[in-house]
C-alpha cells in the first residue's frame, strides 16, 4: 500500500509529486489555541530551500507555504491543517530518457516494479521535494513542544568528520553546511566543490539533538520513542542508517563502559554519561535526545552508470539535470522536522495515557 | 501510550511481564487455510531459549508454546491466533532491591518517570523476556511467505568482528554464538567467557538477510520498507543502531561508488552490487535485504555503579541475577522474527493495492 | 482528538471550513494504473451541488474540483490523490450573532467545550460542506470497485414515506428529491416549499443499496460491513439513525420470520429473503447491501430558539442565512460516497487477507 | 482482513472461539495506576453469564475471568493488560451437520466464502461467546471514566414494548430481563417462553444510557462519538439497528419539535429537551448520552429451515443444541461494554489533544 501519513494521534499526510502543481500536508490531531501562522512556517522552509549556495541544486524554489484550513483568526481550532506550496520551477524537459531507463540508486526500478508505472519527471513521488511538506509539518509540532530544543547539524561529509573537540554551537548556522566546526566546514568548500565539478556526490552523516525532553516521554513496546525516531529517520530519502546515543560503537564496548551512572540531580537523576542517547525501554529519560543519521550520496551524477531500459535492453544513464552534489546538507531541517514531529506525537500520547 | 502492536494489515500484540504468569502474543490477519500447529512455532522458540549454553543466561524457560485459536483442524482460520507460553521459572527472589534502586541502563527509571509505578520483578514488562513473543508470532509469519529465506548471524561480539572472507554459512548453527566464521566462534568463547566470569557484558553485531523477496513490496512513504524494519529492529531490547545496506558506510562513499549498476538478467535486472541492501525508495528491488543492528552490552552487570534510590538518594547497584553476558546473542532468532513479521505484513499490504 | 481520516487501507483524509478558502480530500492507498480524470469526480458533486433546485440551500458553489497529484498521463499512480475545491460563495457577512450565541441543534456549543474556540463561519469544520469532499473521494472509490453498482433515494420526507409498490428506479433522477415514487415527489414538493417559507426544516430517510459486492468482503470483527457502514453514515452531519437490513423491524420478528432461506442458486445460494441486508457476521453474503439512513431535520431554522451565549447568559438565536430545508435530499449522494468508500477498503482488505 | 482490536489510544484486541480452549482480551492504553483485581470485572461477566434463568440459553459456563499481565500489586502498570476465560462447556457433541449445511442467518456461509473454510463447532469465531471478551474488557473500562454512569435495559421483546411512564429504574436489576417496567416484565415472561418451547426466538430493542459524560468528549469527523457508539453497537452479534437520541423518529419531526433549547444551567447549558442524545457534531454537549439497539431474533431455531450444503445441494437445517431464546436479553451488558469502551477512548483523545 502506499502510506501517506505518520504519527498516531499527531499525524501528518503528505502528497504530491516534484514536478506536480503543488505538494501538502495534511495535519490533524493539533491541540486548539495555538497561536500559528504562515511566518511560523516559513523559515522553516527558507532553511532547507534549494538554491541558497553552490553547494545545492540549482532548483529555484520559493517554497512559499499556505495555511488553507484549521486557524482561524490566528489560533489553530483542533481540526485538520492544511498546508500547501505550489511547485513553480517544474521545468518543461524532455523526460523522455529517464522515463525510458531506470536510474541506479533512484527508486525508478523499485516504482515500476511495484506500481507498473510511475511518473519519471523529477522522480515524482520518490523525490526529496517531498519533504518540504515534512518540514512545513514539523514547524506546526513545534509549536505544540515549545519546552523542547531541536537542532541538528552536519557531522561528516564524504568521509571527512568534524573535530568533536571544535564544536561551536555558533558556527551550525554561520556556514552553508550546518557544520559546527569551522575548519571542517572550509575544508568541505573544497570537498563538496570538487565533487559538484566533477558532476558526483557525497554522503553525510548528521546528528540531531532534542532538549528539554521530559523523561516519560515514549510508547514501549512497538511505538518506542526510538523505534519511532528511526522509523521517522529511514523514511527520509537517501537515509541509509541510524543510531540512538552510542549506536553501533555500544555495540564494542563492555556494560561498565556503556553505563549511565546516576547521581542525584535537581529535579531528577543527573547522568553522569548519556550512552543512551536519551531513551532507555522506549522511554525519554530526561537527558537529551540524540539521533545520528547517515545520507547515502544522490545517484544523480554525470558519469554514466550502467542500467537497463523498461524494455530490459542494457544501457547507460547520466543525470543531465539540476542536483545536490551532497543531499544530506539540506538534510538537516527535515532530520529536525521528524523529531518534532514525533516527541509532539509523544507528547500527547503521554499525556493521554498519564495525564 | 503503551502501544503494543505491531505491524498494518498482518499484525501482532504482545503481553505479558518476565515474572507474571505467562506472556503472549495475539496475531491477527492471518490468511486462511494456511497449515499450523505449535510444532512450526516451537524450534524458533527453542532457537532463543536461554540456558542452552553457558554463554546465556541460565534462566530455565521451557518456552513451550500453546495455540489458543485462530486454528481450526490444523489450518488457520483467518481469525485470531493467540499464542501462549508459560513463565515457568519465575524465582521468587528479593526484589526489594532494584524496586528500591534505579538499575542505570535499564528502564527502571523511565518506566518509573512515565507510569508512577513499576513492576521490578526482572525488568517486568521492559525485560527481554517479551521478544519469545515475537519469536512465537514471527513463527507464524514466515509461512505466509515461503518464497522468502531469512537468516541472520553474529558478526561482531565486543569490537570483534568475523573476517567476512571466512563467511561460511554452515558455520551459523555450528556454534553457540550464530557465528559464521569457525576462527571467531573460537575467540568469542573466550572472549564471552571472560566478561561472564567477570560479571561484566558485551555487545554485539547482527546482520539479517532477506532472499526471494519481490521487487515491489514496500509502501512509501511513512511505511517504507527500510523504516519498517528500522522500527521493528529498534523496538528490540538493546539495540542502539540500525543499516539498510551500506549504512553509515555509503555517507563516506561517492555517488560513483554506491551506485549498484544493473545488468539485464533472468526475469528482472542482475544487479552489479547491493550496496542498497534490497530497497529503493522504500520500494524491494528484488536484491536480498541487507538489515544490520547492534545490541549494546545488557546493564545488567556485577560491577556495582552509581545511581539513585527511587526517593532520589545515591547509592550503587550491581545485578546479582541470572544474566546474558551477551544479549546480542539470542537477539539472532528475535531479528529474524523482526524481518518475517515486517516482511509478511508488506507482502499482504503489496497484494491489497497491487492485486 | 481531532480525527479526520477515515478507511484502514484505502483511505482518505479531508481537510477545511464552510468558510475558509478551499476544502479537499487526500485519498491514499489507491491502487495504480486506473483511469481517473476531473470529470470522474464532477459528476457526483454536482449532484451534491447545492443551488440546483428551490428545495436546497441558494448557497452558489460550483463546487469545480481539481486533482492536484497522484494521477500521471491519466492514470493513478498508486501514490496520494489531493482533491481540493475552492470555496466561492463565502459570503462576508457578519458573524457576530452566530458567534456570541450557540445555536441549538448545531455543533457550536459542544465545539466550544471541547476547543476552547471555533470557527462561526458558516459552521466551520462542522458544516456539512465538508461532505463535498466525501462525495469527490468516494467518486475515486468507485472506480476501484466497478462491479458494484450503488445507489440511494429519499424514501420519506417530513414522515411522509413513499409507497413500496410504487417504487420506480427511473424516478429517483427524475425529480429533485431522489425519490422513487412519482406520486410522493410531487407530494414533497407542497410539504417542502411549506417548510422553506415558513423557515423551517424537515427530517428524511435515505435507503442505500450496493448490488454485485461479492460475498466474502467483510472483517470480522471489529471492522465488520456492517459496523464500517454503521459508523461512515453516523459519521454524515444530521444522521441520527442506521438501520442494515430489516434493522428495528427485525426486533419486531420471529426467529422463522427473520431467516433468509437459502436454495442452490447459479455460483452460489439463492436466497429467498434479504432481512439481513446482504451481511452476515459482518461479512457480506452477496445479497444486496441494504443502508438505511435517519436524517434529522437542519437545525438551521427562521424561528428563535432559546439558547444562550458565550457568556452564559439567556438569549434567542434565529438562522437567518441561506440553508437547506431538508438537508436530508443532498445526503443522497453523500450516503453514496460512504457506502463506496467503505466498499473499497473492504475490496483491498479482502485481498490483503484472502488473495 | 480480519480485524480483532477495537478503539484509538485504549483500545482491545479479542481472540477465541465458541468452542475452543478459551477465549480472551488483551487491553492495551490503560492508564496506570488504577486498582484492578478480577473482582472488578467478574460482576460484568456474570451479568452476562448464560444460565441464569430459563430465558437465556442453557450453556453452563463459569465465565472465570483471569488477569494474566498488566496489573502488579494490585495496580495498572500501563502495559497491556490481557484477561482470559476458560471455555469449560464445550460439548463434544457431533458438529457433522452444521459443518455440512449453512444455517440461513447465521455467519455459516459468509465466513466460508470469506475464508475458504471455517471452525463450525458452536460457530466458532462468529459466535456470541466472543462478547464475554468484551464485557470484561469493558470492566476496565469503566475504571477509567469513574465519573460516567453506564446503564443499559430491555425496552422491547418481540416488538411488545415497556411502557415509558412505568419506568422505574429499580426494576431493571429485579427481573430477568433487564425490564425497567415490572408489568411488561411480566408480559415477557409468557412472550419468552412460549418462544423458548416453540424453539422458536424473538428479538429485542435495548437502550443504553450513560451520564456524567463532559461536555467535548468526541473527535470529529471520522471518530465522532456517535459514530464510534455505531460502530461499536453494529459490531455486536445480531445487532441490526443503532440510534442516537430521537433516531429515526427525528427523521418525520420538523427542525422546530427537534430542537434541544438551552438555558443558563449550573456549569454549563441547562438544555430543555435532549432530542440529539447527547452528541452534536461528533461530540458530547454533557447531556446523557442515549444509544438505542436493535437486535434481531436468534436463528438458531427449531424450526427446519430451507438452505443449502456446501456441496451447493438443498438441504433443510434446525438449530437442536442450546440457544438463546432471545439473544438481546443478554445483550445488556455488552452493550454497556461498548459503550464503557468508546467512552473510554475518547475520554484519553479528549485529553491527549485538549489537555
Amino acid at each position: 500500500m502506499s502510506w501517506n501519513s505518520f504519527g498516531r494521534v499527531f499525524r501528518f499526510t503528505t502528497w504530491g509529486e516534484s514536478h506536480g502543481l503543488a505538494i501538502g500536508a495534511v495535519v490533524d490531531g493539533c491541540p486548539p489555541g495555538i497561536a500559528l501562522s504562515e511566518a511560523d512556517i516559513q523559515p522553516w522552509l527558507d532553511k532547507r530551500r534549494p538554491g541558497q549556495s553552490r553547494f545545492t541544486t540549482q532548483r529555484q524554489e520559493p517554497d512559499h507555504v499556505r495555511i488553507l484550513s484549521g486557524v482561524f483568526e490566528g489560533r489553530t481550532t483542533g481540526t485538520p491543517i492544511s498546508l500547501m506550496i505550489d511547485n513553480v520551477d517544474q521545468r518543461s524537459k524532455d523526460y523522455s530518457e529517464v522515463a525510458q531507463a531506470y536510474r541506479p540508486g533512484h527508486a525508478d526500478y523499485a516504482y515500476d516494479a511495484k506500481y507498473g508505472l510511475r511518473d519519471p519527471r523529477g522522480g515524482g513521488r520518490s523525490s526529496a521535494r517531498e519533504t518540504a511538506s515534512r518540514v512545513a509539518a514539523g514547524a506546526v509540532a513545534r509549536l505544540i513542544i515549545p519546552q523542547v530544543q531541536i537542532r541538528a547539524w552536519v557531522e561528516a561529509i564524504g568521509g571527512d568528520p568534524i573535530d568533536a573537540q571544535a564544536f561551536d554551537d555558533a558556527q551550525i548556522d554561520a556556514n552553508p553546511f550546518f557544520c559546527p566546526d569551522a575548519a571542517a566546514a572550509v575544508r568541505w568548500e573544497t570537498l563538496v566543490d570538487r565533487a559538484r565539478k566533477a558532476g558526483s556526490s557525497l554522503g553525510a552523516v548528521l546528528t540531531c539533538e532534542a532538549t528539554g525532553v521530559p523523561a516519560g516521554w515514549g510508547a514501549p513496546l512497538y511505538a518506542k520513542l526510538d523505534a519511532e525516531l528511526a522509523a521517522a529517520a529511514m523514511s527520509i530519502n537517501a537515509v541509509k542508517g541510524v543510531e540512538i546515543g552510542a549506536g553501533f560503537a555500544a555495540a564494542a564496548n563492555s556494560g561498565e563502559g556503556n553505563a549511565d551512572p546516576m547521581r542525584p540531580g535537581a529535579g531528577g537523576p543527573a547522568f553522569l554519561s548519556n550512552h543512551a542517547g536519551g531513551i532507555a525501554g522506549g522511554i525519554a529519560t530526561g537527558q537529551p535526545i540524540r539521533l545520528r543519521v547517515a545520507f547515502k550520496p544522490t545517484s544523480s551524477i554525470l558519469t554514466p552508470v550502467e542500467t537497463i531500459s523498461r524494455d530490459g535492453e542494457a544501457t547507460t544513464i547520466a543525470t543531465k539535470g539540476r542536483h545536490d552534489p551532497c543531499v544530506g546538507i539540506r538534510g538537516v531541517p527535515v532530520v529536525e522536522a521528524m523529531m518534532a514531529l514525533v516527541l509532539a506525537d509523544q507528547a500527547l500520547l503521554h499525556r493521554a495515557q498519564c495525564g
